[in-house]
């Protein structure tokens, strides 16, 4: 394998190079101010956005499964990384141990990713149903918003929870500050109509679709540069209005986050894990979604590896966890990006800038900042996907629900898990009843069906079960009462055959209940048998005690079993 | 319902009252130093424990499922508690806060047991799997012994995992006390000694052996009894030994813990739910394996109301949360109990000697309890469980090996979450690739069978699609890949029919899925049908996107859309 990526030749370079270059640049601009709101969700200073959006756009060009995703700090994951220092660290920690756990942090979530590529984890993108994804993103976002409000209003939230932060809002109303909250609530309305309306208006006019998709996208940044020059020009920062200010110049330096005890480290480890498998799974909807689009594969455990990469890239540049953008990607799919060119163009947009263009920024009021933001997650709130599982997936609705419920009640981190808890119990719910028959034989044939809807013939002394389903944990007592139910209505049963023929594995606890079934079987002088068991699944019985102490026999099928268990024929009569 | 409890009556009193009264004293003598020990192991001093073992087993005779369970403080449950207020509460709490939180601890799970009576979760017996619950016993038991190290040690030591105690450990190494040490040390090998053989030596020597059993388990009691004396008459505590000391008389007021806010309640709710969680499922198993060799009925949601009461009851007299033990249920069982009787006997035993008798713990070392509670949890150490998993269900193992290192790595609450989140992953992991089958007719019947296993008759332009399971988020994906390969291969097709014969659920994901497998098909000019819809499955479909917008028909069996759908035969020759 070539160190070079595969994009990077000199036939690919032709083709597309103008129109990557041109889409890197738009993104470049588009993604700055994203990335300074996000660096302050996140508690950093802004810079720290920049930071987080360079070396990562770099590495994930180089080896992530998608030509056009643009990877750095995006709404979800920043929030999650305050919630996850602010339950580590004690209060008022200085800027540089803030800095190095969220960079650590970053680094952890890089090393998780990478680790999940190589194990090939890539399925897990299935791991959250809709509900959990949706109540997840709907509590994320309200926190979101309120965590804003803080730059329009003026007093500092830092909680984790949207209830804390609502009481605290309610016992500490803030100080607002007319000139900030009136540009604040400016700017949401303008972003918002023009995120609701421009494009919709622009096709009207008769603008092409793709370039009225394009500049609704761009008027945020447009909205920005009107905001700083205004800000400039009356200066807004002597009325009292938060700005930006002195953006350091200049790279940070390419170092690992050091200072951090293996204590520490460790107390960030199950942040890091819900970070790296939220990230994860929003990045890869996102690239499987275009792929799909644009007809190109996509292979899940790549994706992995890319956004390991750029974890870990940020780690280094002293950023904070990233991942893919979905307004980002959509941006550079207008844009016209075709290959991974375009990121790499739009980090060098961002090198530039950092290197010469921090003074721009100074103007840039806080405020307008923070309305994009909350413009950007009013998207993520998804309120319909509750009300449409509510009625045809009533599990998926509690599922929702409680997630919700638990980042509201709990914070975003408790919130996801007590959600994931909730979605595996309704899946244990759901399946703990399997499918279970009483067969009996189809005539003089070889073919047995179930006696409740066939006309078949049964013995007496036989007792013929099917088990349609995997053995496992969560079905076992079922099935174990399904059988006693069946015993005590067959009471003359001597022998009792198990049909394996849909039964993919036996866990362990599923052998323990065929152990105790043969032992209790025994004590009434019932023998056990199996037939059609599937050969991987007779590999792993074959070591086990609820085989090696079976009762009765294995047979191949149901048939063979029958033919040697059945009682023998009366003799015909005439015989006599 | 009459309010008086089941065994309540007369004849049940005559025949059981004189087997019961002796279990109950048995069990009252021998649960009282147990008691004492797992108040320290929960943080608290040791009078605590019998405030949580009077009103719990009252309240569980009165309404819980097993006419032998006795309830009160357990290993497990006690450390959870201190875990969970280690994490809650500042360091240096006051007392009276300290048992504050652990009695509204226990009223939280209490309640939540309650509702989840209310609520029918029964089955939740059966969520955890033999991997996570072993890894998650064996992960608490190695904490327990650590964190009792210090009554036999010194030095006191207060950390929330076995990482953090080994580091403190090393670091710090305790001053030892000679003669402590020696005490604890011979304590746990004559417990130990006694434990192991005592039973098999008492049988050997001809004792029957429900006899030997009573005998090797009041063992322990007698050794507290000598140890107490011994200590009296030497003044151990004169030589520097720590003792039980002055246990206050009487019963705790009877009131409901206060003086703790809303925010501190929502702090305590996850390990609540995961204490409630762990209390639940042992004690049910506990009682449900006792059920099963006395051949009673056993009832899950009773037993969750009986553990929620007695939990309510805890928390009313000042205790922490209880549950079912093994070890003190045996005991009532080998002391002969019949009906719950026993326990309220049992409970007027700790009551009498909580009024008139708490002097008579003066002396007891506390090295002595401490040996007590090491001895008892090294039966909750289970490596075998481990050993077997990895060779015959190596997702078991994998379970195991999580819940046990996110247990020694990150405490007990959130290795629990970790091993139950594993769990989830690898049983999506197996479900992931359902069996989906492209079916062809037999013969000219009404039968489809799979085409790669039967000599079928198939179309061109029909391709006919069995899916053995469920659809839901987690196998989608590769139905979803399945189609789409099959599709490749039969070029030529006009009309996709699904048969949903298997299917017992349509989950939120998976209609979506049919959504657009509907639209992506109809861009190829292909129909989708569906036929062989469950009844409950077709309800729910009938008002989604994914069955309105179906571009073909719904068919009641695969024979009727195959008659409708294949292409008319061509004219016979001779008819030209």
């Amino acid at each position: 394998m070539s160190l070079l990526p595969r994009w990077a030749n000199r036939s690919t370079l032709r083709r597309h190079g103008m129109a990557d270059g041109i889409a890197g640049v738009v993104v470049g601009f588009l993604v700055i101010p994203q990335s300074l709101g996000y660096a302050l969700l996140a508690g950093l200073p802004p810079v720290y956005g920049l930071y987080a959006a360079i070396l990562p756009t770099i590495l994930y060009a180089w080896v992530g499964a998608s030509n056009t995703q643009a990877v750095g700090p995006v709404a979800v994951t920043s929030v999650m990384t305050a919630q996850a220092l602010y339950l580590v660290l004690p209060a008022h920690s200085s800027l540089a141990t803030y800095a190095a756990s969220a960079a650590a942090l970053a680094g952890l979530v890089g090393l998780m990713l990478c680790a999940a590529s190589v194990m090939r984890l890539g399925w897990l993108t299935q791991w959250l149903s809709r509900g959990v994804m949706a109540g997840f993103m709907t509590g994320a976002a309200g926190l979101i918003i309120l965590n804003q409000a803080h730059h329009v209003l003026g007093a500092p939230l830092q909680h984790d929870q949207l209830l804390h932060l609502l009481t605290h809002l309610w016992q500490h109303p803030p100080q607002v500050h007319l000139a900030t909250l009136m540009l604040g609530l400016l700017s949401i309305a303008v972003l918002w109509a023009v995120r609701r309306y421009a494009t919709r208006g622009l096709i009207h006019l008769g603008v092409p679709t793709a370039v009225a998709g394009l500049v609704s996208k761009l008027t945020p940044l447009l909205w920005v540069v009107a905001m700083t020059v205004l800000s400039a020009s009356v200066q807004f920062h002597a009325l009292g209005v938060h700005v930006v200010g002195a953006l350091p110049a200049g790279l940070p330096p390419l170092q690992w986050p050091s200072g951090l005890s293996v204590d520490q480290l460790l107390q960030l480890l199950p942040s890091a894990g819900l970070i790296a498998l939220i990230a994860f799974i929003s990045s890869a909807s996102v690239a499987q979604t275009v792929a799909r689009q644009r007809q190109e594969p996509f292979d899940a455990n790549q994706e992995l590896a890319g956004l390991g990469l750029a974890n870990l890239g940020s780690a280094l540049s002293q950023g904070f966890p990233v991942t893919g953008g979905f307004s980002r990607t959509a941006v550079n799919l207008e844009a016209g990006a075709q290959t991974p060119l375009a990121g790499v163009v739009c980090a060098a947009v961002m090198l530039i800038v950092l290197w010469q263009g921090t003074g721009w920024f100074y103007h840039l009021p806080l405020a307008v900042l923070a309305a994009g933001i909350v413009v950007a997650v009013f998207g993520l709130i998804d309120l319909q996907t509750f009300v449409l599982a509510w009625r045809v997936d009533r599990a998926d609705a509690w599922a929702y629900l409680g997630t919700l419920t638990g980042v509201v009640l709990l914070g975003l981190q408790q919130g996801l898990i007590f959600g994931l808890l909730v979605c595996f119990a309704m899946l244990l719910r759901r399946s703990r009843r399997p499918h279970v028959a009483v067969l009996g034989q189809v005539g003089q044939t070889a073919h047995f069906r179930s006696v409740t809807r066939h006309n078949v013939h049964t013995w007496p002394s036989l007792l013929i079960v099917r088990i349609d389903d995997s053995l496992y944990f969560a079905n076992i007592d079922s099935v174990t009462q399904y059988i006693n139910h069946a015993l005590q209505q067959q009471p003359h049963t001597q022998h009792v055959i198990l049909v394996f023929s849909a039964v993919n594995y036996i866990d362990l606890a599923a052998q323990g209940m065929l152990e105790s079934l043969n032992q209790q079987l025994l004590a009434r002088h019932v023998r056990l048998h199996w037939t059609d068991i599937k050969g991987p699944v007779m590999d792993h019985l074959q070591q086990t005690a609820c085989f090696t102490q079976l009762s009765g026999a294995v047979y191949l099928s149901t048939f063979a079993a029958v033919e040697a268990l059945k009682p023998p024929a009366p003799l015909p009569e005439y015989h006599l």
